[in-house]
């Protein structure tokens, strides 16, 4: 075990260097000072070389091949199992950083942070014209590494590159999943407004809402649901984000003082992430296996907390008393659960991906699917990027951005670096799905438990199918072990006609 | 030049790691859960360990002696001068690193960290009992760090611990002045509080202060004093502090709602601290020579600005009525600048240092210049620090100390591993008073632009004659360039008296 023992050592500091990555990205968005942005990314980019750089060490492949030669003699199975993981962890996590030369990783690392600092200001502008030569870097590094890691993984250059958030889950999988989807969404769509229309239209919610309560009212229910203070925090950003280090997970979120809900339910997703972060389990804490399984899971975790559990009607029967004490002013029925249901179920197309409902929110995830594979496959030129985004939009939801910035470049994604990584965000919804539907049969009146604000047996729950088990097993494994069949998207659609149709 | 290029290379890859560690250190005082706090000291262990191997690489010593071999034709003899310089910087830096093995620099890094975490719960138990077993590994590694150093450099162990801090000066250059400044000192303090006795007792400031006023008032201030927004922040944490990265300043204060002026002070000094770090060269920002001299004379930066500029007669004229309009309530006299200075300026007997005045605060560093060369020497066991702390306090100031609380674990230098740092602090004082003098001298109507709250003068003296230089002279020669001649403790006492006895 000799190998095995200093391959545990390395991705240990590999874990630590990580994790000082993750305290200076959560910085970088939620605290430094602008004329900080250059030192920033030199520093991002030195954290970024060294862990490469060890990673891919020249021992490294004859410790992975040595590791798998040792006999492991512990009589606890489930030790051996775990660590047999790890070796397999470990070995995945080696192939993709040494398919890529160092200064590709350099290059691809600075224009990533050069370009989301210029994104910000960018954005604000609506100024795609004066942000395209560093996006364009951004493709052009991307693209690099997508096709040195599908050489080395025999992947094509998008699935090389969503391998490094979704391990294991590719274009063949979700292709016939996202046509079929892409095909139903549309008369989904139709059916949900015209249904819609039929109920009375939710009264508005007399604002405004004081940033503060807001916030105080976020906090109260991220402990409600769970979130363990002493290894957390949050703080805003521009763009909602769940990061930090192990033991020390930062949400972000960002509140409108005209809005009452969209920062509370932005919390409570990122929240969900932040509690699968705080169940991974603490002896492999530092240790590749320890991992959250992918980005996939992470979105399902985050939308069984947001859209399964508190955007239904039992959590909103619980929430209605707490916002109507917090901002309740003189009229009432606004402040109904009711009427909080229509309001935070309504459906209705519009152009901002972040803002939407769980309705039309796949739309925009098949869109950027299909532009960035457009785009890395060099089909569409990053210069026709608003156009296509625009025509897109317009096709599946019959919505006309005004500009830019409320268009292509809304998202934080593509400027910094994360190209392959949208079609998560469906997975996620899906599996959420399939999750939530599972607690509900294995937890006794868990409905009733939510609606009275008890989160505890859902999180034991989540704890024990979910977070514990890490990366134990690959992503589909997990999902048929948790909910007993493996991920079928009609849950997904059946929980949609539920709560929108009936 | 090659060999010159090639460690200006890695100098400033280890600039980018010093500059993560900063952030990652004001991180862990101002935003980090409590929970995450041994993940925080694996974090800093990893980086500085990563720090230590870059820095004492095999080839370094070869890249060093080939460097200084080389021949510079550059015509510019600024250029020359400052190469020149930084290669004696690396060489010094280089030293400093290899005289200790990696082993000792993570033992003595985990023991630091471990126990400034400790210390925060200690203190507010005053239980030195308990704290003793981690302070006792810090000063044990504390001593075996100053034992390799000072083996390598020639010097004794508290010199050599010393020389991290404040290059070049040593208990040879400290011990006359101490001695003669601790003989001059009791019968000073005595006849200031004789003095004060014959002046009104000042009106106290009608509380409470409201802390956001407090903040509000302190960052306008810190604008006022040039203070570069852009590039810094302010926050809060239990220990006050000037810290973060190259251009990301960062400095905290702590508020107290019944004081007034001391978290305004405070803030001023810190901004005194960050004005310098502000300063230094764009060109050099990230090598040896970029950086500030030594600790001597940032602490002559941070008291430069708060004891000889703002708590000065002029610039007190000035601040009076912005606090008067910020707190002022029924008591008009009270907010007279008279009042105000007889407030700032009350010279008071007390156990905790960062509370105490410019008169009494050499009594506390002397004490523990003379406690933390015993410990090092071996002279006086840790367990017999909180006698031998309130004995010396008694002895000097004439004050009880009532618990270990505001006695011997009130400041986080020991527990935190700068052992060797206490001297600084009344150097860095009688600098202050020599560099502030001369700008008087230089400056037309230095006092009359304070009183109108104009710093520009000021800073661009002190930008010119202290900040730009940076590391290009050692201190001495800095001060004598700046002021026209040597260090002399005399005008720091000549201060004093006009201040206090006129």
């Amino acid at each position: 075990m000799h190998a095995y023992q200093e391959l545990e050592r390395r991705f240990a500091r590999l874990s630590h260097l990580e994790d000082a990555l993750g305290i200076l990205g959560w910085d970088k968005d939620a605290m430094m000072p602008i004329g900080a942005a250059p030192g920033r990314t030199d520093q991002i980019a030195a954290l970024s070389v060294i862990h490469h750089d060890m990673l891919t060490a020249p021992d490294m492949p004859e410790l992975l091949h040595r590791a798998a030669e040792e006999r492991d003699d512990d009589p606890d199975d489930d030790a051996r199992a775990w660590r047999k993981a790890n070796l397999r962890e470990m070995r995945r996590i080696h192939a993709h950083a040494s398919a890529v030369p160092a200064d590709l990783v350099e290059a691809a690392s600075r224009a990533a942070s050069s370009c989301e600092v210029a994104w910000r200001q960018a954005r604000a502008d609506s100024d795609f014209e004066g942000l395209l030569p560093l996006l364009s870097e951004v493709l052009r590094t991307q693209k690099l590494v997508g096709q040195a890691k599908g050489q080395a993984l025999g992947l094509s250059v998008y699935d090389a590159l969503l391998d490094q958030y979704d391990p294991g889950n590719g274009t063949d999988l979700i292709d016939p999943v996202f046509d079929r989807l892409g095909r139903e969404l549309p008369g989904l769509i139709a059916e949900v407004i015209e249904h819609q229309k039929r109920r009375p239209a939710p009264l508005p919610l007399p604002g405004p809402f004081e940033v503060g309560t807001q916030e105080a009212l976020g906090r109260t229910l991220m402990g409600v649901a769970g979130f363990d203070w002493t290894r957390g925090r949050l703080d805003v950003s521009t763009h909602p984000f769940c990061g930090g280090a192990s033991s020390d997970v930062r949400i972000t979120t960002r509140y409108d003082e005209n809005d009452a809900t969209g920062a509370l339910m932005g919390v409570l997703h990122e929240t969900g992430h932040a509690l699968y972060e705080q169940g991974r389990p603490e002896r492999w804490l530092s240790q590749p296996v320890g991992r959250a399984r992918g980005m996939s899971l992470h979105e399902s975790q985050s939308l069984l907390i947001e859209m399964q559990a508190c955007r239904g009607d039992a959590f909103l029967g619980f929430l209605a008393p707490m916002l109507a004490a917090a901002f309740g002013g003189g009229d009432g029925a606004a402040w109904s659960a009711g009427n909080l249901r229509r309001t935070v179920q309504t459906v209705e197309p519009g152009t901002i991906r972040v803002d939407a409902d769980e309705v039309t929110y796949p739309a925009h995830v098949l869109l950027r699917y299909r532009l960035e594979r457009a785009m890395l496959d060099g089909d569409l030129a990053l210069r026709d990027l608003p156009g296509a985004f625009n025509d897109g939009l317009r096709e599946m939801l019959g919505v006309e951005v005004p500009d830019d910035r409320r268009g292509c470049l809304q998202d934080i994604h593509w400027p910094s670096g994360a190209w392959g990584y949208f079609p998560t965000y469906t997975l996620g919804a899906m599996i959420a799905a399939q999750l939530f539907d599972a607690a509900r049969r294995a937890i006794v009146g868990l409905d009733d438990r939510l609606a009275a604000g008890d989160f505890t047996g859902l999180l034991s729950w989540l704890r024990r199918e979910v977070h514990e088990r890490a990366s134990l097993h690959d992503s589909a494994t997990l999902v048929t072990l948790a909910t007993g069949r493996p991920l079928d998207a009609e849950v997904f659609t059946t929980h949609l006609r539920r709560r929108y149709l009936s």
